[in-house]
């Protein structure tokens, strides 16, 4: 937390202004009881029971797993095909497993643990097979890192969350055998330069890899966020790629096949790909490039004059993010936002920054930089390096809130066709 | 992950030993239909319906949350006021939310976050009430640390799991306000020295904290791995003190009474002191010592013969662990164990050694050094320190497993009264 007591030295002094709206005492106390209660997302649903003072009565003994409390609603509003992380209410950098963004093409598979196999063969001098028990044996890694998929971008209206726009991402700490313990194992032949990834979905979803990744950082996880990994994101075993686009981290991954060739599977040919100037189709497009979004404030909070804590999430693919830079005046004036540590290669990162608000409607955009120097580009930048006709994956511009005159925040929609 | 390398570079070639048990292709292939399927705890439980080829059916479309597999039987065993953390089923360093270790004295209230309120008075200059809102509207920091029950530590028996040892010890990334920016707020007066924190439970959770710990690092949090603290972690908000036994972490904190004397409360005088040598008692001892424990191979596992990754959790609350280490010849010699990267300030990190076991019966323990320079005791070393009364408080004992000819793993009780 090393750079942060700045930020809280800065913090303001009693002067007036609404920070926080606190009740000095002396002044008036809620009594009045209430029939409805108000979830985290704003929704009134009935009380269950009358309230009663929480001293006054025993409580509820330890159970055998905690649960999420019913006043906060936690939810990732799926749609044909995915599910999307709910980032403006989340904190931290951890996304809980169960709010793990999705994207299937053939929905989640039933995988018995003790029938799961995983075989790597191909251009290997010993093709084998492995049982979930066997890669438990092997040595094993954790890391912290983001997973996103390349279409995580939508637009269009106003009335749009985080969530909506951009919550196509997640981060969970990964645990489990790096792939080049495995091909070590099996003997990758020196010629070989590209590997196909299957799952055992119904999709049976392939994509073609560089052995070169597999020998850098790639991993087959078996855990996620200290426990078992979720069968929403692969069990017992999928392929991770940091800094890789999501569909390349292929879940449930039963098959590794190894090649001196690309396979050309569907999914690298007629999906995820995307048009480039000149007429042409980028292939193998696979780091996700820096990105950031404020997830508070953002629609649909609305805020009050005076000190207010701008927050959200910053990442890259490629590295660890550098600086995270803030505009509160639509883009003219830029200030940087403090990072919170720890700052982690190719993982969502923190970023906070305490800003005034005088009570005039503006613009508040955040612009992340990674380590290799690449700085988070404006759409107008995306469509002149791409074209009109960029597709719909790998779209990471800046995002920018409107903050209205009343306090209520939403989103600035910008079209490129 | 830089201190991992290495590791992975010793991993034994092909010699013939078993890691892992794999199967080379042209193998027998297992075909068998089961009627009974195996549980992450080993449970044997009927299969719910007859198992189809994943791959020939669609699977479950994305949802709003995702869920547990149902083959991974993750629990807490709760007994009267506590429930204990699997430490032996998990991986990594941080624990699922909703297995986060509970100890409750009055059980888990039910608090409506809108009613919330804590209250900061007594030598301040300006005494104040905080809505849940209002601590959210402050600067906000996130940390990862651990927190640990200062009982726990369980022995008796050959047949205990680390969740029955030290099952009391979690992690999290904790986010919330800094407690310093609350004390500013209300004007914490230089003389103060002490405050009381007080819980909104039943049981009315009071414990006398030092003013210096609200100004270093104390915090009061209300979201955990991402999402709202849970219920049992103290749903809104809590106080979280890096390093410090659980106990004083007061829960559903409603009353920070700030003096310039301890409260001398029922939770810091009959309860959560220890007796030491000379007669004496001693109190507020807050720090949690530096300690660890091997979670695999642990009961109630059998390992078989060949490398076998030795794999656990060390923490302190004094600062970040430096060194671990590992003897695999009952406490002869004793080998460095990697530290997997990010290792954190007062964290649990997770150690690993790959240690090729030979078949004989040996004991296998794990030794814990912080950057104090404290290293973890034997039991025969605390005794020794504190006397054979010393009360069920602050035991960290390095712990040893035994591991039979046949590769049962047992946990080696030692009796000190």
């Amino acid at each position: 937390m090393n750079q942060l007591p700045d930020k809280r030295e800065n913090q303001p002094k009693e002067t007036g202004r609404k920070l926080p709206r606190r009740t000095l005492l002396g002044g008036a106390i809620t009594t009045a009881a209430i029939a409805l209660i108000k979830t985290a997302t704003g929704q009134l649903v009935p009380a269950a029971v009358p309230y009663t003072d929480p001293t006054t009565v025993p409580g509820v003994p330890p159970g055998t797993v905690g649960s999420r409390s019913p006043f906060e609603a936690l939810v990732k509003k799926p749609s044909e095909g995915s599910s999307r992380t709910p980032l403006q209410d989340l904190y931290g950098i951890i996304t809980p497993s169960d709010l793990h963004f999705e994207r299937h093409h053939g929905g989640v598979p039933a995988i018995d643990p003790e029938r799961y196999e995983l075989l790597i063969h191909g251009m290997v001098d010993r093709p084998l097979k492995f049982s979930l028990r066997d890669l438990k044996r092997f040595p094993s890694v954790s890391r912290i890192a983001f997973l996103e998929c390349s279409g995580n971008f939508r637009t269009g209206k106003e009335t749009m969350t985080p969530q909506e726009i951009c919550g196509l991402t997640s981060q969970s700490e990964w645990t489990g055998v790096m792939l080049s313990t495995l091909f070590r194992e099996a003997g990758v032949q020196p010629k070989a330069s590209w590997f196909l990834a299957e799952g055992g979905d119904a999709a049976v979803m392939t994509r073609s890899i560089p052995v070169a990744k597999g020998w850098k950082d790639a991993m087959i996880v078996y855990a996620q966020n200290g426990e078992a990994l979720r069968p929403e994101q692969g069990y017992p075993a999928r392929l991770f790629l940091p800094g890789w686009e999501g569909n390349t981290n292929v879940k449930w991954i039963r098959r590794i096949e190894v090649a001196d060739q690309p396979f050309m599977t569907r999914e690298e040919t007629s999906k995820y790909t995307e048009p480039v100037l000149g007429g042409k189709i980028r292939q193998f497009s696979f780091d996700m490039d820096a990105r950031s979004i404020i997830t508070f404030p953002a629609y649909p909070v609305q805020v009050e004059k005076g000190w207010i804590e701008i927050s959200g999430l910053a990442w890259s693919g490629r590295g660890r993010i550098t600086q995270v830079d803030i505009s509160t005046d639509a883009g003219k004036t830029w200030q940087l936002a403090a990072l919170q540590d720890p700052v982690l290669d190719k993982a969502h990162t923190r970023f906070r920054y305490l800003w005034n608000w005088n009570g005039q409607e503006t613009e508040i955009l955040s612009r992340a930089v990674d380590e290799t120097g690449y700085t988070q580009p404006t759409l107008a930048q995306l469509v002149a390096a791409r074209g009109r006709d960029m597709g719909g994956y790998h779209l990471n511009p800046v995002t920018a809130w409107i903050i209205g005159r009343d306090g209520a925040v939403v989103f600035k929609p910008e079209k490129w066709k």
